[in-house]
């Protein structure tokens, strides 16, 4: 086995209340990734498709992660990446999570598994730190693990796998704006107010119990984020209407896809998310900007081998 | 069916991460309660027994709740109600939330239930009201529907039902001193940093599904409350020496009960739980407050008939 090729996915990290600790993975949008042993030593990006990203080793996310976890092992191999990319990257879908989980996941398949998840997503987190200049993981941990997934704490590293319905769908709409991270982060308070701090968890709890219980109406009137979106949501335009007309068409909820400017919505099965797909359609169609939507399963599988050589 | 004795159960509201919307019930603590029809019309306290408490129906948190219900209905009776009171008022494991619901509990059997238990809780807020000056069923809502309950919101009331493991115990410490009300409020800051109320809300869910998938160890783990607890453990003697000895002692975690001046813990199993109340009873052995301990199940049934006539 010297060769591997994965399907690295997309990921909706925050989900309004879960603000900086919860994620989902996509099934329908992702990277390809091709990882393959080599007899040089040490990591190689030998071939980037579809976006514009450095192939140097160290500027490179997957390359970053790849060598976190190349410097813990005793080899005298090396490998390759090669990274054809379909997320692009700073749409608030994940796209660096998906780089700096690929080359990992890959190398620990080619290597027999000698770490777990856990582990997989400490070295991927090296990655993401290079692309958003701090260390988080609630991209990581859904691409790696699948579903839902909470990240307890950063250090030490936990992570939980939440259950989910089997009939849940994401719709997510892409406008082609560039929101910065820097901007995204500047306009947040330092400070909160503890009865919307309160608010966020009562929803955050509700979410979680939702997820466990099949309660797609509950998810619904979980997804409230009193605390995040009220500031972001300015830099997104007509996310307002987009969310009322989600809700409108049939949408669970709505909320900010990571930090923007994607847009996601929850939907309970397939022709509901599509009713929501051409609703949000609307709403930009009649405005300049272009977009890109999304309709997606929630994968629970996460990051998965395509082919193996 | 004419009168009816019921049990109502002392609850412990907030447990740490949970502040504000979270609670459980206790089973081995509790009030007792007489509730009979008459044919004088209006609610009339006519014993109380255990504590000192006002007769007069306006000025008694179960008179408050049931005249709240009592104005609902239109018939051509009254209720008596005898309290027989064994939660000490101010002790901080749910007095008057013991009070406000043993009243429309009652009322409610002796009616033929027309009332569901959200509804019952709804009457119960007005009592608890009279007693803490705000309207909030942390304590109100697990001692209606028992075991844990979360307050997604208080208006509209939106009560879940959160599963627990079949083998949890708490160990209660009441100190017996006074911790007024309007000073632990007035303690908390109004604002928070956003970085503590993320780890807040981290643990919490993470609280949820630890409760819902019988994971102790990570009940444990999540029961830290960055958020309180730094404030109002100030006003507990001994408070950081009580929490270290249960958890030595074998307390998968431990908290301010209420807004105090109880300590709870929570075990995995009697055993552990008893161990538990050795070790802290001997942290405040050594100091000159006076104080009772408590070991109880989680009453997963809730307010209970003991007697019907």
């Amino acid at each position: 086995m010297n060769e591997i090729k994965i399907f690295s996915p997309a990921t909706v990290a925050n989900v309004s209340c879960g603000f900086d600790v919860l994620g989902f993975c996509l099934d329908s949008v992702g990277d390809n990734m091709v990882i393959r042993k080599s007899g040089k030593k040490g990591i190689h990006i030998t071939k980037i498709e579809g976006f514009d990203l450095p192939y140097e080793t160290v500027s490179n996310v997957a390359g970053v992660s790849a060598l976190a976890m190349y410097d813990k092992l005793d080899v005298d191999f090396g490998f390759e990446i090669e990274i054809y990319k379909n997320i692009k990257p700073g749409s608030g879908i994940g796209s660096s999570a998906a780089s700096a989980v690929g080359s990992v996941f890959g190398m620990n398949e080619l290597l027999g598994r000698p770490f777990n998840r856990t582990q997989l997503t400490q070295f991927a987190i090296k990655g993401e730190a290079l692309a958003s200049k701090c260390e988080h993981a609630d991209n990581l941990a859904p691409a790696i693990f699948g579903g839902f997934t909470l990240v307890k704490s950063i250090s030490p590293l936990e992570i939980l796998n939440i259950p989910s319905p089997n009939n849940l769908y994401a719709t997510i709409i892409h406008p082609q704006i560039e929101i910065k991270t820097s901007e995204a982060r500047a306009i947040l308070p330092n400070e909160i107010p503890l009865s919307k701090a309160i608010t966020q968890w009562a929803n955050f709890g509700s979410l979680i119990h939702a997820l466990h219980t099949n309660d797609y109406e509950l998810i619904g009137n979980s997804l409230n984020d009193v605390v995040v979106e009220p500031y972001r949501s300015k830099l997104i335009p007509h996310f307002d209407d987009v969310k009322t007309e989600a809700i409108k068409a049939g949408a669970l909820g709505a909320g900010i896809s990571g930090s923007g400017p994607s847009i996601f919505s929850l939907s309970k099965g397939l022709v509901n998310a599509m009713n929501v797909k051409e609703a949000i359609k609307n709403v930009y169609s009649k405005t300049e900007i272009t977009f890109d939507i999304h309709v997606s399963k929630i994968n629970n599988e996460g990051i998965k081998i395509l082919n193996l050589k």
